[in-house]
């Protein structure tokens, strides 16, 4: 296990000077800065944190810290789910959080160019009056499009959009050394040698520092409906899934939902769902440039949602239809974190044809080691959510039986064709569970890319590899 | 400069016994191996020819190459445009001619896996009655699917449904070592560590070999539909693009074309395109699931193009008009070949904004140099295909000015913001273009990662890094 410098004195005032009135070290840092938003996974304090405010800023920390053989950790809003921007080795944090402009939009090339800290509910803002939109929704608005990129975040409209992987377009990075460079820019087509923009996107971070992130937008569709589909179970409604993708509608989003976890949201938001009929329900989101254009696709997807067994198919094309469904779809995560303790996440992705197979499979090893389970997820991309919660469990019970449902939910997905992320990432909590999945030779490979990039391994160091 | 062991007898009675039937040495070989579609840049005859038919047949040989110092290039079916799959050093040229078998259709995940060396243009026959399609369309139908993931393959349908990267979601790659990886599968979305997969995709086979390929599936759209723009000038027919692209019509194609290059195709093919009105047009085409929805996209982008310059906007529905167009399109590579001795192409992407302007400066360098110069391209994605023509020029004034020309023609690209190469790949040929828009840093991390996968350089060497 490789070894760091500790921030002295003499360090922190380099820093201070370098950005002065934004260096915080000791008691001074907030303990905001030793975890992010699974505090399941321990706190940790950094020795400094920097704010950073601009590539210059950026370039010289980390050409400093590289000579000093100081671990960097970026951070952005720290709403991460697997300690990614946690500074598990120590050393500086280096954040973000004050790199929040919106640089250009580009009207013609319809692209925008931003700074890492833009936050995703703040950005929609900056493209008001285009006609233009955004399209990657990953859940926590009050993340950072940086950090967005660098974990490859998905969201509700990956279905249709795809994620953010598919909108990134540039990228100016900070290599651990402080050299700077420019990924991509504005093209929409590349073949140009190897796709290191596409190594970035995703890497937490860990290869370089996202300064400035170039994204591509597209034509705002002008409306969207949502249709409610209840099911007698969940495998009726997931099996419906190939049948709504395969049937030329162009869904949005599709998402599925249980009752347990939709009543965790009832309670959270002090608010009734619109319907109470059934134990599961999929909800489907259509776009469109017309109510009109849109209702050959809602008709075709009605007949086709009660041909296939829904008890029925409930219209939410008003504002307030509409909010009731997905606010309550919105507050999963916090209102399963809500009615526990602590909690537990595991974010794979499996081949469509088997989320049902693998949610079934979830239930059984929750009731078989003892541990409430529950899951919501992307049933049209075949992401899945499930936590393992705490509730009134004593530590050590918990902990070893945490362990034993996340290996188990971990080798059931290997097992089954999928990956240990969807979205979320690997940061320092799903490492294991990384190296297992790929095996010894890929994680080498990576474990070479990141050499590559970082050979003192100053940069995120144990996260990913 | 590396260099390699000759293929000796020894060698050759390994390779046999392995692939009985399927090795060829000396004399043997067809001289078809010794280039691609592009002459210009050389005929290099590999010492031994491998016709692969398994991916234990690739581990065995590159785990012998690589032990021998003998260099390995991967081959598909040569339709290449950049040297990509020729054996500069000699060696082995290890073929997918004959890995064309379609492994599997999945239907409820919409995913299809398939040998390397299946054709593009036999592929769709396996997804016949299935109701579903595989959008990229790179102009060269011959090529193999295996080639289109190792360059990423543009085509035209990339406006709408994107380049061949956003339709790879698995891959069995064989290492330089002969170990066999598995990356992706058949989840649709992930962020488990580094993005393997989209380093994979692009590599032209300097990082692994590819044995197995899983692809994304859509709906089939019902019918398409084109509409010609002809306009007064290439300036107003391209500055029609931005209004097109953001008018919420998601068009599936956004070509442009020029008088000049359209006659060579009506020389080609003996055939007349459908109007003579104009020296410029647009072709734009729409899919969707019928006429009736189609018909609001159609109207609105008709009553566009005629306020923004169009002279008429002539609507293509029928088969006979559609393919009337549609071929000569298709034509427009091998005409312009047709028309000259042998010529020279650059494949650059540039922001859609200054397409006019690159063709202008195009036409202007090709004027003041002495070259002929023609040009057609995906106006959607920037995406250029600019060709330097010998005609009658003698040899070492073709080679000086053709030098000339492309060095000017990615000094222009650079300056404005493009790349190498949209959709063609780097090859040998592109090299040295590569290393000036990149620079030395991104030269060196490309190093590094090849390293990282092929220690001792056999694969593919001299292409891309």
């Amino acid at each position: 296990m490789k070894t760091f410098n500790r921030v002295n004195e003499k360090d922190l005032a380099y820093f201070s000077e370098l950005a002065p009135g934004r260096v915080f070290s000791g008691e001074a840092i907030s303990t905001d800065y030793d975890h992010d938003e699974m505090t399941e996974y321990g706190h940790y304090m950094p020795e400094a944190v920097i704010q950073a405010l601009s590539t210059e800023d950026v370039s010289a920390v980390l050409k400093y810290c590289n000579e000093r053989n100081i671990a960097v950790t970026p951070r952005g809003s720290g709403t991460g789910l697997c300690g990614g921007c946690v500074a598990i080795h120590g050393g500086v944090v280096l954040s973000t959080e004050k790199m929040k402009r919106v640089l250009e939009v580009d009207r013609r090339n319809m692209t925008a160019t931003v700074e890492p800290g833009v936050l995703l509910m703040e950005f929609p803002k900056a493209l008001e009056g285009t006609g233009l939109f955004y399209p990657p929704d990953p859940g926590e608005k009050t993340a950072t499009m940086g950090g967005n990129a660098m974990t490859n975040a998905g969201g509700m409209r990956a279905v249709r959009y795809g994620v953010t992987r598919d909108y990134v377009l540039g990228m100016e990075v900070v290599l651990a050394d402080g050299s700077v460079i420019n990924l991509g820019g504005k093209n929409v087509k590349n073949s140009s040698g190897y796709s290191l923009i596409d190594l970035m996107i995703g890497s937490e971070g860990t290869l370089g520092f996202l300064t400035k992130l170039t994204v591509k937008l597209i034509p705002e569709p002008k409306v969207n409906l949502s249709l409610l589909m209840p099911f007698d179970d969940l495998d009726a409604c997931i099996g419906a899934v190939p049948a709504v993708l395969g049937c030329g509608c162009e869904p949005t989003a599709v998402e599925f939902m249980e009752r347990e976890v939709i009543a965790c949201a009832e309670t959270y938001l002090g608010k009734q769902f619109p319907d109470t009929s059934a134990d599961a329900y999929l909800l489907v989101r259509l776009d469109g440039p017309s109510a009109e254009a849109l209702k050959p696709a809602m008709d075709t997807l009605t007949e086709l949602a009660l041909s296939i067994g829904a008890k029925d198919v409930l219209l939410a094309d008003t504002d307030e239809r509409k909010e009731s469904i997905w606010n309550a779809r919105g507050a999963f995560l916090e209102a399963i974190k809500g009615s526990t303790s602590t909690m537990d996440e595991c974010d794979v992705v499996v081949p469509r044809d088997v989320i049902p197979a693998f949610v079934r499979k979830s239930v059984e090893i929750g009731k078989r080691v003892g541990v409430r389970v529950c899951s919501f997820g992307h049933a049209g991309d075949g992401n899945l959510h499930i936590y393992a919660c705490r509730d009134d469990m004593e530590e050590s019970a918990w902990k070893a039986a945490c362990a034993q449902v996340m290996d188990e939910l971990y080798a059931a997905a290997r097992e089954m064709g999928g990956e240990v992320s969807g979205e979320h990432g690997i940061g320092h909590a799903k490492r294991d569970f990384l190296c297992e999945s790929v095996g010894e030779v890929q994680m080498n490979l990576m474990c070479g890319i990141k050499a590559a990039f970082d050979p003192n391994g100053i940069l995120n160091p144990g996260k990913v590899v």
